[in-house]
């Protein structure tokens, strides 16, 4: 089945995590608002969002088009993506842990955003700047530490270094970590280096994601979006403190 | 099979949208934090928290307990709930359906806890009223009226209005519709009392949860917390325009 994934075409953002799971997988997909041509192109994209009529209309991109199914909500993308392609356990259990751990991502990555936006994101950047700054302190200060040690604690909390956020399995948690980890060097790279000895396990997962050759052949490419300042991870050096 | 959910028990917070799905399934629950005794209270809970050596520990209440399960964040503990309990489609689209409608709540809800908190949950509401003022004036002309309204066409797009949100059956994104409806008319009531005759298919709806039997009775005990000035729906007349 080919998937058609809708998702703005200049930015990573949310849509990176479903990105990064189709190229580990090696779906084939197309990624419809980055293409040209008929039924392409942001347009094909804004009539999902703009038609009143449509039952099932996702509320916002990413979504996923597989077969006659809609799916939104990144992290209800890869619940459906996961165990089609070797991207989540087998079990219920093991499934609801990795959904778990992406949805717990989700609220940090939301977090992440509101960093530049703590306003309003129908403002710009430049408008909420003193805000932006109030609240990235405590974010560099309380949050960052707090949602990176409970992933480290995922990883190497049993004293035993597990190689996957689910144990021995790879899946698309693991993915979605190395993307964490990279925005965050980009947005924050000061905090980053001072933060990034306490998290062994997160830094080694990174590595290990970005050296699998599908991921490697897509870091490469030029499907991969370079991260900038629209997207969700954007590097403004007054909040790196 | 006896539930355990853990929550914090002065609010109904996120934890309310769990309660409201094990209420209405009639489902066997311990409601931990708020009883008193062995392996009881606010400590049982916080146990789990602070472990750092737990493999499969939560990051944050709400999380049930279902035999040796622990499972936390809201959207994934009524995925596991939804289809034992009648409270999700049979077939995977609609499960998905159902998951994608939760997680645009909680995105809903993030912000409507965003309006009082809009720099640091570590903080006071009074400690960033201005911008909490500021956050809440687009909250109001915004991104209620996109969400509401995205709600109300999931309900009512194609011309026929549908009983529930995913059709013809209950799931607990009906109920979680009931909390949101309940949660904004406590919080802004001067806001609600302009916007709801736009959204007649979510009051509806709302009515007809509160009538259900288990909800109804819910409602009237002792185990609903009320609304109050801790939990996610907060009343500062001064946020409500």
């Amino acid at each position: 089945m080919k998937y058609k994934l809708y998702y703005w075409p200049s930015i990573q953002g949310r849509g990176e995590f479903v990105r990064l799971a189709l190229e580990e997988a090696g779906a084939d997909y197309v990624d419809v608002a980055r293409r040209s041509g008929r039924g392409m192109g942001v347009p094909a994209l804004e009539r999902f969002l703009e038609d009143d009529k449509l039952t099932g209309a996702p509320y916002a991109p990413p979504f996923l088009k597989a077969g006659k199914l809609i799916i939104g909500q990144t992290a209800n993308i890869l619940l459906y993506l996961g165990p089609r392609h070797g991207l989540a356990p087998r079990n219920e259990a093991g499934r609801l842990w990795v959904n778990q751990l992406q949805l717990t991502i989700a609220d940090f990555v939301t977090e992440v955003h509101d960093t530049h936006h703590p306003i309003a994101g129908a403002l710009y950047y430049r408008q909420q700047k003193t805000k932006a700054r109030r609240r990235t302190k405590y974010f560099r200060a309380e949050r960052m530490p707090k949602f990176l040690g409970y992933f480290e604690q995922v990883l190497s909390g049993t004293g035993r270094r597990k190689r996957y956020m689910a144990g021995n399995t790879l899946s698309y948690a693991d993915l979605s970590v190395f993307q964490l980890i990279a925005g965050l060097r980009y947005a924050f790279p000061k905090t980053m280096k001072r933060l990034e000895p306490d998290y062994p396990g997160l830094t080694g997962l990174h590595d290990r994601i970005a050296a699998r050759p599908n991921i490697a052949a897509y870091l490469a490419s030029k499907r991969r979006i370079p991260f900038n300042q629209y997207g969700i991870f954007r590097h403004y050096p007054e909040l790196d403190g």
